[in-house]
């Protein structure tokens, strides 16, 4: 109903919507009483921006419900993400640019550390560097499997994502990484008919992939794990009628950008920095832009309160290179929460605020979990993010006369 | 969805959620700007718990809709009472303990006094004391209609609890109780073939009794209502992986919580001090424990604005005795709103706070009605306080990668 709905109604216009995500965004105060990361924070530019913003906290999935990265950008970027469920092969083969076709199946794999033994010691051989994990790669590109094609591309560190081709291929496989160590990898099985006969091929893959792994060190054997296909995605161009633009560094969210049809741009380096100036420079080609910051979450999973804290700072600094654009409609949120506190990705809503000329701002001087509780937005859920800026950025048609 | 999201998410953990349902707890102030029976209470407990937890108003069923005990209950337990409707009569018998089967139909009886032309006096005979009724019962019990099983069990006063068992009965089966004096009661009716063959046997049935009963005082006669089978209910062991306890006094909810697959405990004697001794004797058994409090309701019910104020404080005398047990996660809150003003249920949101060591606090030291409007969990559908206390009880496993 939902994009059906938008589809029939969204309108071209000369309107720039800009969505900064800052991963994990969410926090958590020390004690009770206190300050999550993002209220600690100096970040006079994100205040001033709130106080002439609509502020709330979205719920990415449902209540009580933590989510990972790829489902929370789903959700926030208008699609129900329990309907379009994707796997984290497919994401990861979306993510270093593999043209993922939709038969395809993708997994991702790490390359870890077992003993003589075949138990496992090291999930992810000790983050072995990227240089290490190609080498390891091209052996094991080397390796023939009758019945499928298999593609491998390097990820990042101990990460590569494993894609297989070919007709009649079941996707309902379980993983080989038991996601602890002191035990040996699971084979994979198949839940249907189809899926037994690719669970065998697979499982000859990782045979001869173990045999030609067995001499090196420290990563001498891989793990599978997160088969499944791409879901069907409706693009962005066609529910929202938007020329859209994603700029990331990291790879997942390259993958889901792409999933929902946005171009994803190259930065120049991989700071904020070179993801503002990207920003700057395609300004003029594109009327969505969806920017992802990924130093919040990864703060919040090492438990590293003050590093978040400084996140947000380095954060702000950026935010008036932004302004001085002049955009219509400016979204700053998150996928989801991750506080420091936890040490993981949490079920917590997540602070948002929507500026533009033609919201009713709240006219609450600063962007924080308290304060976004006040705001005019309320509680919602991330899927309602985008017709809200849509709706500012004058892209929607009135329904009904 | 729901139920079968969080049937794959939910995870063992050695947390303990507990469950205060103050029945009726919502209310309203005698008069504009006046404070509600909660807000009148003194409850320093409650106030200090209210500091260190998430706020908010829960909505039982839907927008104005005025709920009944037993789907507002199904709906704080995380079920959706629309979708679980449960008739009055099968819970009534589930609340007394009969061992009510999928095909069996109850309705709930009340004793009731007629004039010689069988016009009803008085719907509930005087609230003819439990021996009588049991009596009675006794008489009822000798009378055999050929087609059904009649098993009628007493409950409480004037009411006792009607079950037929047979094959290829209907249950779209009308009340007999007219709601009012001055009238005769009503024939049964049925709304399909079968109901209308099980309403001819039901109404033998009743002819008898009246026959029975006639010589009796102050009780000559009898009512039913709420003809209905069991739902099909998922049990807190599949979806929410819970080892759960319910602590009532009263059958009805004795009778939801068993429909859930809660353990029924035990309680020595009938007062809340009873109910908090019986959770402190099986803490170690149990990972979710609910308690149900009636007198809030009783006393809303019946018009008591001071009497429902009193039973607040009774109840906050009480709640140390749950903290000295160190609860991981704690719900306080209500099956539905019963203003003492309105000497009824009604449509009002309910007070809820969820306390544990995860929640964002909002630092609000008030339990009542306006300080859970300014709360952080916002007005949410009673459904979302399970998923919630769940996560919060580390219990929800991460929704993609």
């Amino acid at each position: 109903m939902f994009h059906s709905f938008f589809q029939k109604r969204t309108v071209s216009s000369d309107t720039k919507i800009v969505m900064l995500i800052l991963d994990g965004l969410g926090g958590l105060a020390r004690e009770p009483g206190g300050k999550t990361e993002l209220e600690t924070a100096c970040k006079p530019n994100l205040d001033w921006l709130a106080s002439q913003s609509a502020l709330g906290l979205t719920v990415p999935i449902g209540p009580g419900i933590t989510t990972g990265s790829g489902p929370g950008h789903l959700a926030i970027f208008g699609y129900d993400p329990i309907q379009y469920e994707i796997g984290r092969g497919a994401l990861e083969a979306l993510g270093v640019d593999f043209d993922l076709q939709p038969d395809d199946i993708a997994a991702r794999g790490n390359f870890c550390t077992v003993d003589e033994n075949g138990i496992l010691l090291d999930r992810r051989a000790g983050r072995l560097p990227t240089e290490q994990s190609s080498r390891l790669v091209d052996l094991l590109r080397t390796i023939r499997v009758e019945g499928m094609e298999i593609h491998i591309e390097v990820v990042k560190e101990h990460r590569f994502a494993v894609i297989l081709r070919g007709t009649g291929l079941g996707s309902a496989l379980t993983d080989t990484d038991p996601l602890k160590v002191g035990v040996a990898p699971m084979e994979v099985r198949g839940g249907d008919a189809a899926s037994e006969t690719t669970a065998g091929l697979i499982n000859k893959f990782i045979r001869q992939a173990r045999r030609i792994l067995a001499n090196q060190s420290p990563a001498n054997m891989l793990l599978l794990r997160g088969f499944d296909r791409l879901p069907k995605v409706p693009p962005y161009s066609e529910i929202f009628h938007l020329h859209a633009a994603a700029i990331a560094i990291n790879g997942m969210y390259k993958g889901v950008s792409r999933l929902v049809g946005m171009d994803v741009l190259d930065v120049p380096g991989n700071t904020l920095m070179d993801e503002f100036s990207t920003l700057e420079q395609h300004w003029n080609d594109y009327d969505f832009f969806y920017l992802h910051y990924k130093k919040t979450d990864t703060c919040g999973e090492s438990g590293d309160f003050d590093g978040k804290v400084a996140a947000i700072e380095e954060y702000d600094a950026q935010l008036p290179r932004l302004m001085a654009l002049n955009p219509d409609v400016v979204i700053v949120g998150g996928d989801h929460s991750s506080p420091a506190v936890l040490k993981s990705h949490s079920w917590h809503p997540v602070p948002l605020m929507v500026y533009s000329r033609f919201v009713r701002a709240d006219g609450i001087p600063e962007f924080g979990e308290t304060a976004c509780r006040r705001g005019s937005l309320g509680i919602l859920p991330a899927q309602h993010v985008m017709p809200i800026a849509l709706a500012n950025a004058g892209r929607v048609a009135k329904y009904g006369a």
